[in-house]
């Protein structure tokens, strides 16, 4: 599996945006995040081209949650695309790498007074409000500030999606939006139709992440028609804005068969433009928010291998060979988390045949497994080992557990290496670190 | 369940260490947590009296990679503990608090080489190898560097115990130690016996964590007693130390009943001296490393809530009520990681009845649930929730998911509250963050 500009280059090794990925383990260390920038344009630029084509006038907005840093906000800005944020601190990135503030979308299922405020005063373009707590809030300040607000309703379309529980967004029973089916929804549209500087201009709705089809986006774009129409009738409010949310998955593993971005875009809009036609509303404008499906395949870890252990197990086949390698549940929680699967491969034997079976592991103080049970090169200590598809939900869930400093992330493009994430010092990790008066001198 | 000096006081508060936990959320801002000194004390104070009034001498070492800062260091060293670190991060941190080095173990499935290179600079007292390859790197080393390096091998009993499958530790099958069954761990010992410059002190196991018995150490104890009692037979070699590792279980329920510290330590050090007098074996000294039942009970954290939603269930009652935080996985995986339980209170109504059944929720992009269907006060935006029991592995795992900021420690004793952890700031999130030249302008 070779994803974006991943090649084996003429010394057989795994070259990513024209860089040699050895050569950047020794130039930036290890644990390593690569990303792949011509990928991530060339993802961005399938959705444009998706999206513009059928629906001119389209918005795309990147879901930082997945991976933000400045440098991802620059290159979002250049690509055109909106930011979602969810968070103060997702904000104030936003804010520093001066991003638009008309071009921000602001999220979040329990945003504090502080974090209404710092949107309020960037004046980013939509807060997509979700529940009828904080509309009263956003109420009372925006007319203290006398100040109006753009906002979107995050409602609950109601459908359970195949994709993990913990991702899983678009059911009745989460703690997120504003349930259609028992009328929380209509109820709020009343609501913020009264509130004198809340201007509504649409709803929102996001059923999941890593979907590997869209079948439960027909459904929901189906409900969320039928809701615009009920709103419509009971209110005489007709949306502006329609944003479908995030959610188009991506390969982990070479099985992986996710629809491409034009394959999804057009599943989606044809179900769309089918419901809006068939209930007479004039069409909305679409808002889209990808995050995974723009930076997970850009992403590519490099660590170095350690200790390499075979050790004996009852089941089939009677061993198992332990890969050590110097990262772990610290850089990449997400298969402690959600049982999530990779591929890998040893850096500098990138062309031969994937031949020894091991299982990877982390060098935590618990069994922090990376990779159960995969076929690799030959592999040595020393050797670099890939593993694929990381740009998404790594950095951003990275901790500092056992005190690990985070690894540094490296932006590749046509054969340069630059740093856009770097490396935590030791002194980093004391940064927080206080001690009282009465500790500080010797017992 | 009120756990260290947590009661009700006058005002019918959540009080911990003599301060009253609304006023700590006032003065310190939420998410925070708190820490309980006199718990941590008197913890460590039962462990010493455990194990010195049996076997005098014995050693106690703090398990770092449960809650590891400058001020814990002081703790510990004061209250006579070793510490256990397992990585460069902690030893880095331990330095800085000028812990004493000869009261150091350096742990590690996967030491680096710069790992190694550091314990051997700080000169600490043990170096806990897990490994042969490892061995042959700290054989060279030490014969380089004209040093000579104290160690313990890290043996695998072959146990399996009943705990969480990512915490188990002293099984067969996995990426710790060296196999006991196999050869592997005696092999070992003749080839650490053969190195110049390594004093082998003698064995390590950990067979893991959140043990609510003592049943997996019996086993463990007498296949160690066996095989010091073979590698005795075979190289003449006398173990001096026996370090059983941590893994004594905390209350994270009030259903929860762990064995006292004292309970669970008369449990293995009575089957060690059965087993040693059996065996006719001289007693080595003894070691453990505990580190989630010396802290994990005395932390607490505080939350502010912020939205509270019922929505419609298909299950009974039909109905569940969402009370968001402003904290979630960021500053607590644990559930995400273990499906790990926790009991909570509102703060300000400590000595009123638990009468609303809630689910409490984090506040980042996914379904974080911190507490399914629990008991509660009565609950209002504006409150302080108090979850119990997060001393361990909350703030050592804790992440800047979605860009938030790592919430503040305070260390509470008589009253007093102090900062030992300080609140990340906004700008704090940014300091790793850079921006290539060429997009560096605008667009």
């Amino acid at each position: 599996m070779f994803l974006g500009t991943q090649r084996v280059n003429a010394l057989g090794r795994l070259e990513i945006g024209g860089c040699d990925t050895l050569d950047l383990a020794a130039r930036f260390g290890t644990p390593l995040y690569v990303m792949d920038e011509a990928l991530i344009r060339s993802n961005c630029c399938q959705y444009r081209r998706a999206f513009e084509s059928r629906l001119p006038g389209s918005v795309l907005a990147y879901a930082g949650k997945a991976f933000l840093c400045l440098a991802m906000c620059k290159i979002m800005e250049e690509e055109g695309f909106w930011l979602d944020v969810a968070s103060a601190g997702e904000l104030y990135t936003a804010a520093k790498a001066d991003f638009p503030a008309g071009r921000i979308m602001m999220h979040g299922n329990n945003k504090s007074e502080e974090e209404l405020v710092m949107a309020l005063d960037y004046g980013v373009a939509r807060i997509v409000v979700d529940n009828a707590w904080e509309l009263g809030i956003l109420d009372r300040m925006t007319q203290e500030r006398g100040q109006t607000a753009d906002i979107l309703l995050r409602t609950t379309p109601g459908i359970d999606p195949h994709t993990h529980k913990r991702i899983r967004t678009g059911q009745a029973d989460t703690k997120f939006g504003l349930n259609i089916h028992n009328g929380a929804a209509l109820a709020a549209v009343r609501q913020a139709l009264d509130c004198p500087n809340i201007r509504l201009k649409g709803f929102h709705f996001h059923i999941g992440s890593q979907l590997l089809d869209a079948h439960t986006h027909h459904e929901a774009v189906r409900i969320l028609v039928d809701f615009m129409r009920e709103a419509a009738g009971e209110t005489g409010y007709q949306a502006e804005d329609l944003n479908i949310g995030g959610g188009l998955g991506i390969r982990y593993l070479e099985s992986h068969c996710p629809p491409s971005i034009d394959e999804f875009s057009e599943e989606i809009i044809a179900t769309l433009q089918k419901a809006l036609a068939h209930r007479k509303l004039k069409p909305p404008r679409l808002m889209q928010e990808p995050g995974r499906s723009i930076v997970g395949e850009a992403g590519t870890t490099l660590y170095t291998v350690g200790t390499i252990k075979t050790v004996p197990i009852k089941e089939e086949p009677g061993q198992r060979t332990y890969v050590a390698i110097d990262g772990g549940m610290s850089d990449n929680p997400r298969p402690q988390l959600y049982e999530a699967r990779y591929e890998a491969l040893i850096a500098g034997k990138a062309g031969q045949e994937p031949s020894e079976l091991v299982t990877v592991a982390g060098k935590h103080c618990e069994t922090d497994i990376l990779i159960w049970d995969i076929r690799i090169q030959p592999v040595r200590p020393g050797d670099i080992l890939a593993v694929q598809s990381t740009g998404a939900y790594n950095y951003a869930m990275a901790s500092n557990y056992n005190r690990f400093r985070r690894p540094a992330a490296v932006l590749v493009k046509d054969g340069q290496a630059e740093i856009i994430i770097r490396r935590e010092s030791y002194d980093d990790l004391l940064l927080q670190d206080g001690v009282p008066e009465r500790l500080a001198g010797k017992p």
